[in-house]
């Protein structure tokens, strides 16, 4: 056993740190089992392993709940994982400033659900919110079905408190929203996926909790309608529009298509299918808003048909169309990306890969659908095969076709180990070698989650 | 003449690089003449400038509309004025991703209206956006009145590009709402004040141009009312809320008294004043909803007197008894501050100022006012001098007051040099060493705004 494992369990106890055996049954080893795993109770105990790992040399591998989807928190044989599990509590909520301090290993839904019960809201909201957890969330700067109201996860924070490479703590815990006192530091750690820090505390910004929620599902003739769709409902709900979500039929027709468990609400012969949300504080009034929005847009011709959901049960059959992943796991093998692009140049960017695609594999189905509100779609490609070789085929279209319309490979998903390769498509090399000079300042011997994001030439 | 201003010259022209006598009617030079005034023509023309600065050892002070308040846009005789002023070109816009791109030089009040002839909106606003550049506003992360809905100068920028001390340009122009492909490299240069890049230019968001406005003007008992009042108008008025400033009663007589120029709206008698604002998309819905929210508001005790602006006049009315900084400046010699306290703490906080101050300074006026939906006011102190002495007694009652409460002593302004001295009263030692660490490895021979923000031992 290494002086360095020797010291770790000293220092953190049998709870704190596991090694050997201890690692088999943790589903943080479910695949590869790492030299240990520290599970820190505190910042301080973080601080402290930190400062041992740094004087080591040894490389480690934070993780939060382990839904990331580009490989940021796998680790490797020799490297050691830090799991933020034991620090999961939420330590403070007030409601006067509508502020929640949390530790990072709370999972989100909690964060959400004891925001609720205090009549507030945090607006994060995505599939994994069971095992998420905030500070992975953080770290990726995770967005979801509500950016185009609320933002991303980045614009949620007012404090956060993280671990440095060498163990020192950062705390910045402020709970107020204007704070232009210096460089704002937490940006530095939000979206950088463990690669600067580790993040170990927050103080989360919540919102007034809706009282009204209303959707509707509408069909849309052509991509130029769903653009002009999207500014007109954005202003005529003038400021609740919460979602604004597109399903080309490619996917609305697959969900339909692979089982009878969705009623029908709208005809499978339109070309996109829109979810429209807004949530607001008058039940009434905005009833009335929304409905009248509706019937203007109808009106002017930009929506071939639609339905409003009239009650809880239909606007939660809307969203399990847009929510069936199992459908889009049937066409197994496939590819899944998560891609931005300027609105005006979606539908050529959408049909170029079409067409790619089609003359290399006459054979595919390409489905799409997304946050369009924000300009992110996802895209599913899949061919019949998920060979390294297809997959770089694939990956080379469908990236390939972003540099020229300045998209970008990763929306919200990050770029861990998946996407590095390409991040030269979405950043230039003067942006790639200012990523290097902060990982080096900050991390010198390169310890903190190695071979994420971006490769340094040290440690 | 130096081999510099000699290079300088040749590479710029006359138009792009003043010196000697040409200094002297620019008003850049009003108060201080320095070595020189780059005016680059383009971001290649300040690359190029910044590189034979860099070699030079020549420190640079960027600039904008030269309207800030910290005097972090201030230069010495021996540094060079870089002005943006002829990058002031409003390059593209794009009505349906809803983005413009301008240059660093354009003044805000150009981008607002730009927009708005569009039928969109660009939301940042404050009193200085006739001379204001957008790339001031974003090198310290500017507010205003809208920060409570629409968020900080930093939450409306997509893309931006900056050049780093030795002329890299760092290029982040995409015009996408999502973008987790690596760092988030602008946050770098939003807020810094000049101290880690010049920025050159922005990829700005916009949002849809309300249609209908709503204002009231709310007397309020106490603080623990004005408090329950945000979270209960926010939530009420369902994302439409755009403003929540408060005015101490000390302001509103304050202004009030000094000139009749004011129809009074609400009599002078009553501890707070809120203006609550609201601007939506559908004018009769939006209408209904704000005196709902406003009858309810009323009902519940919350809201001791109140007037709702029927016409515009009345709304102007309403917002030139907040704006009138006249009645304020009489009271002069002033010192003026721009703190950030967490809400529960507010009330304790001006209660132990206001102690304190009058125990030193019987005969004091003590002002406050501000956004308070953001937890950030402006206090005004006046106690009959301003010698140097009573300046740093003063700052030591408002920002020691604090400290333990968690504030910041720089809500919205910056930090500059006026308030580097104070900067550990908000930030901690580790937090320090990290901006110096940043500062150093982007910076290293301390040539960008020497002496703002932090002092570093170099250059």
């Amino acid at each position: 056993m290494s002086d360095l494992l020797t010291q770790l369990a000293n220092l953190l106890g049998d709870k704190g740190f596991l090694q050997g055996d201890a690692l088999r049954d943790h589903p943080a080893c479910a695949f590869v089992i790492p030299r240990g795993l520290i599970r820190p109770a505190s910042t301080e105990e973080l601080s402290q392993a930190m400062k041992l790992c740094h004087s080591a040399g040894q490389s480690v591998v934070p993780q939060g709940g382990r839904t990331g989807l580009v490989s940021g928190q796998c680790a490797q044989t020799d490297e050691i994982i830090i799991s933020l599990e034991r620090m999961n509590n939420i330590q403070s909520i007030d409601t006067r400033s509508r502020t929640m301090r949390v530790e990072a290993g709370v999972p989100l839904q909690q964060v959400q659900e004891c925001a609720e019960e205090r009549d507030l809201m945090f607006p994060l909201d995505l599939g994994a919110r069971g095992t998420a957890t905030i500070g992975g969330n953080l770290s990726t700067n995770a967005g979801g079905n509500r950016v185009v109201r609320y933002g991303m996860a980045r614009d949620m924070v007012l404090g956060l408190e993280a671990v440095l490479a060498d163990g020192t703590v950062i705390s910045s815990m402020k709970s107020v929203i204007k704070n232009n006192t210096g460089y704002d530091l937490k940006q530095l750690f939000i979206g950088s996926e463990g690669t600067l820090g580790i993040i170990t505390r927050a103080v989360l910004r919540l919102r007034p909790k809706f009282r009204s929620q209303n959707t509707a599902l509408v069909a849309v003739s052509s991509f130029e309608q769903v653009t002009e769709l999207l500014g007109r409902a954005d202003s005529a709900l003038g400021g609740s529009m919460s979602s604004f979500e597109v399903m080309w039929n490619s996917f609305y027709s697959c969900i339909t298509q692979h089982s009878d468990k969705h009623r029908l609400p709208l005809p499978v012969d339109y070309p996109y299918y829109v979810i429209i949300e807004a949530m607001g504080g008058d039940i009434a009034a905005d009833d009335e808003r929304f409905h009248a929005a509706m019937e203007d847009l109808f009106e002017s011709g930009l929506v071939a048909d639609a339905v409003l959901a009239k009650s809880t049960s239909e606007r939660e059959a809307i969203w399990a169309i847009r929510d069936d992943m199992e459908a889009i796991y049937a066409l197994y093998p496939l590819f899944a990306f998560d891609v931005s692009v300027p609105l005006p140049d979606m539908e050529a960017y959408v049909a170029d890969i079409e067409t790619q695609i089609n003359a290399q594999w006459p054979d595919n189905r390409l489905i799409i659908f997304g946050h369009l509100g924000d300009g992110n779609i996802h895209v599913v490609v899949a061919v019949g095969s998920d060979a390294p070789e297809v997959k770089q085929a694939v990956e080379n279209i469908v990236y390939g076709a972003l540099r020229e319309r300045h998209g970008v490979i990763s929306a919200e998903h990050g770029i861990g180990q998946e996407k590095k390769r390409h991040l030269a498509i979405s950043r230039s090399d003067a942006e790639i070698a200012l990523m290097r000079t902060l990982k080096l300042a900050m991390d010198p011997t390169g310890i903190l989650n190695p071979g994420k994001v971006i490769d340094i030439a040290c440690a």
